[in-house]
C-alpha cells in the first residue's frame, strides 16, 4: 500500500522531533555529600598510601623515563611509579579546574569544569543493534550513522571516542576515515583514539584542518578530549600511557579514567575502591602534569560492581550511584573538573535499560559531574551502541536539563490576579494568563506519549522503545550536514590519503 | 508439552524473589533546595493572600459551622472560608511534625515525619491491567490479588485507598468488603475511603478490630491514613470536608492533598501552582486542628502539570520534579510530614512509564517526602493499576533504599591489605577479603538481568516488562496470608454483615 506508507512519511516530517535548543548547561544544584569529611580523608589518605607504598605499574619506558626525570621513585624492571603526596599535591596544584574546548563550529564550544555539564556519545561498543535490524558489529556505515543521529541531538555535545567499532576498516588505518567522518558529519568536539600518540596525533591534526587551522592553533586552544582508561588494578598499558602524553604535550584534554569494577578490578567494598580508583586516576594526572604543566585534564570515575553470581559487570545499581557521587565528593578536593557516565546493563531498550540509566543520571548531577560520557546510547554493559537508545537517553538528559532550568518566581508568575479570576472549582484553560503563556510554558518531549490510553492504542499502541525507532530514522531522513568549506574538507582528505600511504607501506 | 511447562515452573519456584528486607528507611540526604529563601517567602506571602482575601470554599455546612465557631470569616451563602494568617499560623503549631501508624502487625508499624520515607501501592486507579489480560475495568477480585502482591513487597509499607476499583460490588457497601480485604489479605497499614464521615469510621472499626482492639484504643494510637483530596481551585467537596472532620476527629492521619494540574486546576506557572497548592492545602491542614488540635496531618502534594497540546495530565516531568522538591521546601516551614506520590502517564510499562517514574522517585527522594503514595502500580496516568509496573516500581524503589544505605568506611572497607594483596593488571575474584563479603556486598535485583547478551537470549530475550509478569505471578503463587486470630477475622466478618444489612436497609 504505498500511498498510506507516502501519507504517513508525510505526517511524520511534518511533525518536528521536539528537541530542546543546543545549550551551555549550568547544574544549580550543589553536589550531595554521602561521605563524612572524616570519611572522604581516609579514602584520599589510603590512595596515597597506594601511590607511595604500592605504587602503579606504566608500561611505557618513556613514561618511565618522564617520571623519573621529575625525581619520582622509578622501579624500571618492574615498571613501577611510586609517587610521594608533597610531589602529588604540587603537580595536582598545575592542573585547570576549567577550560574550553572548540570544536570547528565555535558556537559549540564546551567549557568543562565549574556548574558546567555537557553529554557525550556514547564511545567504544564493538556492537551496533537497532529494532530492525537486530544486533550485529558495528561497521563505517553504523559509525556514520550514529554520528549522524548524533550531531542531529541537541543535547549529544560532544563525540565520544569511536561510536561503534568499525570492524570492516583495517585496524592500522580507520582512525583516519573515523576523524575525518568525526569532523564531517559534526561540527563538535570529538575525541581522539588515543592508542599510542601517532593515531591521536592524526586525530589533532584533523580536528585543527578542520577549524582551518595548524596543530599550533591547536595546541593553544584545545578541540580535542580523549579517555585513558587504566588497566585496573594499577596498570597504564602502554600505548595508553604513550596516548596520554601526546594529548598533554599537544595540549589537548585527557579524561583518566580507571575501570574500576567492584569484586573485579578491584576489592568487593565501595571505600577499597574508591581509594583505587583515586590513586589510579591522580597517577596519570601526575603525569600529565609532568608533560605539560597547566595542560587540560579531567578526573574520569568510573567504579561499578560485578555481579556476583555470574561475574557480569553490573551499571546503574545502587553501589554505582553511591560511587558516582562519593567520587564527586573526593574530585572537588583536587579542583578538577569530573567525568561520569550514563551506563546501564540492559540487553535491550527497555524499562530496566531506562531506570539504571536513570541512576547513573541522577547520580552524575547530584556528584556535581562535568561532562557525561556515554551520555546518549550505551546498550548491554557497553558492548553495544543503540540507535533507540540514544533516541531514549536523549529525552532522559533533555529532561533533566529542562529540571535543572532555574524557577522564576515574580508577579506574573505568581498570578494572584490568574487566581483570583477562577472561581472555586472553575478551571484555567481559557484564562489570560494562560493563554499567554502555554504554548512554552511546559517541557515538550521528545519520546513521551501523553495522549490518553484510546488515542494512543488506536495510534498503534507503540511502547517508548518502538516510537523512539521512528524518531532516528525521521531524524537520519532529515539529516544536514553542518557546512564545511571546501578547502578544509580538501586537506582532511588529502592529509588521510598521504597518512594512509605511509602506514600502509610501512606494513608492507 | 506439559512436561516442560511443569519443569519450567519448578525452577521458577526454587529461585525466590529477590527482596531487600523490611526496614523503617530513613533518608541521610539532606533536601535539596531549588527556590531561594525570599522566592519561598512571595509564595507563602501569596498563599496566605489568596487566604485571606479569595478563601476556600467547603462545601459542607458542618465544615463551615466548625471555622464560623473558630471566629474564621464565613459566608454560608459562598461557603467560602477565609483565614487570616495569625490563626494559619497557630492551628498550624499543633499539627504534630512527627508520628507513628500502628497496623495489626506491630513490626510494620511506620514513623511518619522527620528523615522517614514509606512508599505505598497505588491507588484509585478505574481500572487494572497485566500481560495476559490487558486492561480491563477494576473487580473485586483483582482488588484481592493487588493487595495479596502488595504484602508480598518488603518495600510497599503501606496500603492506598482502593487499590483499584472495584466495580463489581455495590458503591455503598463496597468500603466494608475492601476494608476487611485490607485487613486480612495484608498486615499492613491501610487507607480509608473518606468520601463521608460513615464510610471512614467503618474502615476506623475494621482496623481496630483487625488489632483486637477497641475504636477508642484506636484513637489514642492511629493506625489508618487516608488521603483528602481538594478539589482544585479552592475547593473542598461535602464528602471530602467531612471525611477530613472524621479522620481528625478520631485521631486518625488525614494527608491534605490539593490536586493542581497546572494549565487546568491552577495556572500554567509553578510559582502560582504552589501558592495555590499552599492555600488549598493549609485550609484543609487548619480544619484539621481546628476540630482535634494535635491530630495526625501530612501535607500532600500533587502538583504537576496538563500536556498543553492533548489537555492530557502529564507526571514525572521536569515540572512535576521541580514542584516536588519546591513543594518539600514550603512543608517544612511549616514542620508538617510531606506526601508525595511516584505518578507516570505511560499507557504501558515501558521506557517511559521507568524514566518518568524515576524523575518522580528521586524528586521525592531529593524533597525530603515522608511517604509516597502511589509508590507501586501506578500507570496511565493513574487511571490504571498495573501488575507488572508494581513490580517495576518495587525494583526501582529497593535500588532507591539500598542507594540511601550509608557508606560504611573502616579499615576493613578500605581494603588496603586486599589492594596491597593483587599486583598490577591482576583481578580481585579469589582473593580473602572477596571471599568473605562477595555474597553480600552487592544490591541483588528483583528484576533486573545482568546475564550476558547470549546467556539472555538463550533464556528467551525477556524486556523487563515480561520477566515482571513471571515476578508477580510467582509471588502471588507463593503467597501467605499473614497470620490473623480467628475471633478479630469473626468480630471483622460480623461487623461488616452488620453494618451491610443497615446500609441496604435504609437504602430501601
Amino acid at each position: 500500500m504505498p500511498r498510506k506508507s507516502s501519507r504517513r512519511r508525510e505526517g511524520r516530517s511534518a511533525n518536528a522531533v521536539n528537541q530542546l535548543p543546543w545549550r551551555s548547561v549550568e547544574n544549580p544544584i550543589p553536589p550531595i555529600a554521602l561521605l563524612s569529611e572524616d570519611q572522604l580523608e581516609a579514602i584520599h589518605q589510603t590512595s596515597l598510601r597506594i601511590l607511595e607504598e604500592l605504587g602503579i605499574e606504566f608500561m611505557s619506558d618513556e613514561a618511565l623515563s618522564v617520571f623519573k626525570a621529575a625525581g619520582c621513585d622509578v622501579d624500571k624492571a618492574s615498571g613501577s611509579v611510586r609517587l610521594d603526596r608533597a610531589f602529588v599535591d604540587e603537580m595536582l596544584a598545575k592542573a585547570p579546574s576549567q577550560f574550553t574546548l572548540t570544536p570547528r563550529n565555535p558556537e559549540h564550544r564546551l567549557t568543562i569544569g565549574g556548574k558546567h555539564l555537557c553529554f557525550a556519545s556514547v564511545s567504544g561498543p564493538p556492537n551496533v543493534s537497532d529494532l530492525d535490524s537486530g544486533r550485529r558489529a558495528g561497521n563505517f556505515a553504523d559509525f556514520k550513522n550514529l554520528l549522524k543521529l548524533a550531531q542531529s541531538l541537541n543535547v549529544v555535545q560532544y563525540i565520544g571516542n569511536q561510536i561503534c567499532a568499525t570492524t570492516d576498516l583495517s585496524p592500522e588505518t580507520r582512525h583516519l576515515d573515523c576523524s575525518v567522518a568525526a569532523a564531517t558529519l559534526t561540527d563538535r568536539v570529538f575525541s581522539s583514539l588515543s592508542i599510542g600518540a601517532e593515531r591521536a596525533v592524526d586525530t589533532f591534526q584533523i580536528m585543527a584542518m578542520s577549524r582551518g587551522e595548524t596543530l599550533e592553533d591547536l595546541e593553544k586552544n584545545p578541540g580535542i578530549l580523549s579517555v585513558i582508561n587504566v588497566n585496573s588494578p594499577r596498570r597504564f598499558d602502554g600505548a595508553m600511557a604513550e596516548g596520554l602524553m601526546a594529548l598533554a604535550r599537544h595540549g589537548q584534554a585527557t579524561v583518566v579514567t580507571p575501570f574500576t569494577l567492584m569484586g573485579a578490578m578491584t576489592a568487593v567494598s565501595l571505600p577499597a575502591a574508591l581509594a583505587q580508583q583515586n590513586a589510579e586516576a591522580l597517577a596519570g594526572i601526575v603525569l600529565t602534569q609532568i608533560v605539560n604543566p597547566g595542560a587540560p585534564v579531567i578526573y574520569g570515575a568510573f567504579t561499578s560492581n560485578v555481579d556476583m553470581k555470574s561475574g557480569a559487570p553490573a551499571f546503574g545499581t545502587p553501589e554505582y550511584a553511591k560511587a558516582t557521587i562519593a567520587s564527586g565528593q573526593l574530585i572537588r578536593r583536587y579542583g578538577l573538573p569530573y567525568r561520569s557516565s550514563n551506563p546501564n546493563a540492559s540487553n535491550c531498550v527497555d524499562a530496566q535499560a531506562a531506570y539504571e540509566s536513570m541512576m547513573s543520571i541522577w547520580s552524575s548531577v547530584l556528584g556535581g559531574a562535568n561532562i557525561v560520557n556515554h551520555g546518549a546510547g550505551w546498550l548491554e554493559g557497553g558492548l553495544t551502541a543503540s540507535f533507540e537508545k540514544m533516541i531514549l537517553d536523549a529525552e532522559m538528559i533533555q529532561g533533566m536539563i529542562e529540571f535543572l532550568t532555574p524557577i522564576k518566581v515574580d508577579e506574573a508568575e505568581l498570578g494572584y490576579e490568574a487566581i483570583a479570576g477562577v472561581g472555586p472549582g472553575g478551571h484555567f484553560f481559557g484564562e489570560a494568563h494562560t493563554l499567554e503563556r502555554y504554548e512554552t510554558a511546559f517541557y515538550a518531549p521528545m519520546l513521551s506519549d501523553w495522549r490518553n490510553f484510546e488515542s494512543w492504542e488506536e495510534a498503534g499502541a507503540e511502547d517508548a522503545t518502538q516510537r523512539a525507532n521512528k524518531i532516528w530514522k525521521q531524524l537520519l531522513a532529515e539529516y544536514e550536514p553542518p557546512p564545511l568549506p571546501e578547502d578544509r574538507r580538501e586537506a582532511m582528505e588529502a592529509y588521510i590519503a598521504r597518512r594512509r600511504e605511509e602506514i600502509e607501506r610501512r606494513a608492507a
